[in-house]
């Protein structure tokens, strides 16, 4: 009776759906048309702002600076998290189709979103884009792609639509205050995305926990082929995390160096990450969760730090410590979580971004206190943290409360804007599967009439 | 008996692909002995060129404006395009395969035929390469590679060098007679590339017509992993694409803004094909054909105008309309090309290429009519639309018809095109399979000693 | 009895495994911690160094040059490299996991090894590394990871890596001799990389002779999607080796001519492997190993020369042969190296790495001594050889010589260094599987108990 009455759950969403993305595609047009216009530097002026301010050449165009990691990210985006997320046997058209779908909602509205706090132009009132604005929409779009993670096989495409739009909105307040009120610096965004995102996705798998989910566990696991493409995801991130962390610091040496950390980290990750691995199944045998999901680890906890001095070994140090936290995170605390704690993570993103990301700001905030000119020198002291303005006066040690600041203010926003979008969750219109229904492509993909399915 | 007769087909080509293969390139070899050189900016001799031009920098050279888009562009040829077509249960070999050959011949090809057009040196009847080239000969391997997809499954390789080697001349005139005497603009090719393409494919579709093609029915669909495969093509040419139209366009702002409105466009592309996916399927489940293809028709739109001030909401509203297009032409338009045309096209190019295409040139001609120096200043019309020289009293008005012309011509090129080509492959020598035979990846690849075939 | 003293091996590395990962990377840190800092251009101290050496923009930060060829280089080595051995039916696990593995061992200790031969700062001990050292750190680790292929599934992990601490050693000791005391140029590395790579690789397989390997025949094939697996490795390899064979060369015309030449050699390779693997097999049928690898082989052959003036059909020519010798080589020279030479080469890297490397070596060595001012112009020819300081009375053909010489250090170091690192991989210790064990990722990952093993 109890199985009965669960069961007969309308996963139909053919009006809702195709509802959804035309009226808010529409509303984004509209939104695009009265605000958003071309920055100096892809407008057409661009010849004549050239000379008026003096620029030698087309090459000075910020394009050139940001383009070759923009486009980095925009694969961590798609085919990163959408094959990360691939590895279920039976879910992974929902898994790379669904996140496409939000990340190609979510851009567009993060565009807006954190458009009207940075970059509007108050003499006419419009937001002016250009290629730094498309990073940090993509930014924008993972913290929403993470809590995805979270969630992964249990609900409808019409409740992550719902998630995206929260979730940006959320994501563009947070970061306004931790980075402008607070001046927390936070280049990779180990507090603005990473934990911001984990605590949201962790939050909003609470609010929809499932008792009896079970029923799908047939489903759960993963098939040799699916561990494969979800390695795909794994491996682009891991090899373009260095761009993420690096896209939108200083040009020249900020770049460069936000490279160099990340690209250390993310090594040393996978060797602790496989070191835990071993040591903690029967017979020392890999478990190709741990291989697809904690050797990113080591980029999500040096992504604050990583425009700072943190030193080649500090890099090192970090991914050390992180490939083994995330790893016992997997084998220990997701079990933990889904049995005490009512938090059912299907992508284990706790201990791939919560957790790394708490970490990560822990790190800025020390590597920012504990920052001196001495190692920095007078002006790369200012210029790395931006020590100018209305923050001319600030030192270091302060630097490190802010940064500890921001952190506080993403878990908060994460823990409060997941709570409040997963009550918004479970109202019953939003077409979820039944608890055996779920972590299964059949309810919402034309999968039986053109395959063999598996 | 008229089945007898249909099947004895020989797809034995073990003389006929080696000769032509070794023939065509040692061909290519002395081509490129007589007529082909580096450059200014790729031979030895730049460091005195750049003294004598007062180049301040090596950073000046073209390579750092365009090697990353390039780069881009090279992974949707041969990665986008070839795994796209990879849907198919039996014939993913083929599709990334002879993808893979086709385009490494092409390109070679389109080096020479474009460089007689665009980059001969009349001081030394030499053709000068250096990257913009390299792009170059790309893009047009792109519109035969395009044309595969129309005939996918259903030729010998032979038949596609073929294919490839007149579709790559065709290109060269047309786009000469297009670009150069008609002085229409396509940065991205809406016209060059993808209309052109489109109707090329599809009219030797035309001219093949398999009225027993239903004997190969039971290997026409996908199975799960196939079509996550495709998804690997599908991203790849989406996340690539603002590179693919902004990858020849003007230095500074004209790449910059190209890249801009060709983000924008996709993004709006993939909210309108779910939501017509879904509308117009029983119970509201997506299809994976749709995902797969039509969430980049927004792209193919936008090629023409990626570079003018088609301003982000443009953009949006460019991608809007051609994902419903593009979907509702999956849905009613190729099962009737099919049945009553005689169109038999495999991937759908039709609703992928051609379309958008078509639209692509109409929204270019008419942003080019309505351009004006209040929207683009004096410099920038000029530069945008290239008003220098003999076209120095060219105005906006007058180059929309010159869009215009354009579109006629790549059609007329295609369809023509097309049939020549279509009649000359209709010669029963080129180890084309039987119909029951098509879609397999048997009679052309060692598949059976090695693989429990799915 | 033979099987029976054969079979009990003990693949348990649930200790060993831990231990060298924990121990080294402890030691990475340790090292990275006394050697290790930022250079330059990386350092916060590069807004001072800007000025005082009147670099007029952060554009002329060497990071905007090679930065995005070395994303590229970098998915090569971690995708390219990891998903070209996914071919096997069920060790594909094996092939990308300990792939990324030794990869990011590799390269800390390749900065280490290169650092203290190329980049130590003699005024206070420490290595200054940059976006360059990271190319050459992923060059280093690509020779292990060839090595990898030779000996693919017939290794434990464990041994894996101590194949790649001695690899990398005795890479950047080779390196230092053939670059910096002979003075050859190998931008590419056919013989730095490749030609050592390979040989060393050989020389470990030749030591690990197994004789009774096909009593796990059965699991040395592919399926159907495993080889579509490999094509992802192939397709990134060959789009991005422009990059790799550019990635370190000068700036400017040196970048930009790589680039091309490896272009066109590697679209000559496609046309002969396809035509060769065509005409060996009955009935015409293409054969999947070729096209996988041997289609590689003219980026490989064009290592050396590509920053020479090489000619563009110079490359074509190149690449021509290698596609030919190459596959002959899959389909004579492997089957004819096991049965007489006791050399179970999994990947076939003699015909990939090794050959076409010596070839390469060759090609460099020809192509420099027939260099000549008239054709590089006096200046060009200087900066291209780099005869300068103590190497300013070079001439080309003595460099012709030089070139030689290199060629044959890196045999010798690839050829004796495999002997004893086979030595020592001989020890009982390390893990390794029984005959009939090999080939599986069972030993060494839990697939069992959450995969339906195909």
């Amino acid at each position: 009776m109890g199985e009965m009455c669960d069961r007969p759950k309308n996963t139909n969403v053919r009006l809702s759906l195709p509802a959804v993305c035309i009226v808010w595609q529409t509303a984004m047009i509209i939104l695009f048309g009265v605000f958003i216009r071309y920055n100096e530097e892809s407008d057409t002026h661009w010849v004549e702002y050239k000379k008026e301010n003096n620029i030698p050449s087309d090459i000075e165009n910020d394009f050139y600076f940001r383009y070759p990691s923009f486009q980095d990210v925009h694969v961590m985006i798609f085919v990163g998290f959408g094959f990360l997320m691939t590895f279920l046997k039976r879910y992974s058209f929902g898994a790379v189709g669904f996140n496409f779908l939000i990340a190609a909602f979510g851009l567009q509205w993060a565009l807006l979103m954190q458009g009207w706090f940075h970059s509007l132009d108050y003499t006419d009132g419009k937001i002016k884009i250009g290629v730094e604005n498309l990073i940090n929409a993509d930014f924008c779009v993972a913290g929403c792609l993470i809590a995805y993670g979270a969630v992964l096989g249990k609900v409808s495409p019409v409740q992550l639509m719902v998630l995206t739009l929260f979730g940006i909105t959320l994501f563009a307040v947070e970061e306004y205050i931790i980075l402008d009120l607070i001046h927390a610096r936070d280049a990779g965004g180990s507090m603005v995305i990473h934990t911001f995102g984990g605590y949201y996705g962790l939050s909003i798998s609470w609010m929809l926990y499932r008792p009896n989910l079970d029923q799908s566990s047939r489903l759960q696991g993963s098939v040799y082929h699916s561990d494969l493409f979800a390695m795909i995801g794994t491996l682009f991130l891991w090899m373009f995390w260095p761009s993420f962390n690096s896209a939108i610091t200083d040009h020249g040496d900020g770049q460069h160096r936000a490279a160099i950390n990340t690209y250390l980290a993310l090594a040393s990750t996978v060797l602790t990450t496989v070191a835990v691995s071993s040591l903690f199944q029967k017979h020392g045998k890999l478990d190709m969760v741990h291989i697809q999901n904690s050797t990113l680890a080591g980029g999500v906890a040096v992504g604050t730090a990583a425009e700072f001095m943190l030193m080649p070994y500090g890099s090192l140090i970090v991914g050390f410590c992180c490939g083994i936290l995330s790893t016992l995170g997997y084998i220990y605390l997701t079990p933990f979580m889904e049995k005490y704690m009512k938090i059912q993570d299907t992508c284990g993103i706790h201990n791939l971004h919560a957790m790394p990301g708490v970490i990560g700001g822990i790190v800025g905030a020390i590597t920012a206190a504990a920052a001196s000119e001495s190692v920095y020198g007078a002006e790369g002291l200012i210029n790395t943290f931006d020590f100018e303005g209305e923050f001319k006066n600030m030192v270091p040690t302060k630097q490190g409360g802010h940064q500890a600041a921001g952190l506080c203010v993403a878990i908060c926003f994460g823990i409060g804007g997941g709570i409040l979008v997963g009550f918004i969750l479970r109202l019953p219109i939003w077409g979820d599967p039944a608890d055996d229904n779920c972590f299964d492509d059949e309810p919402y993909w034309e999968v039986s009439h053109r395959s063999v399915h598996l």
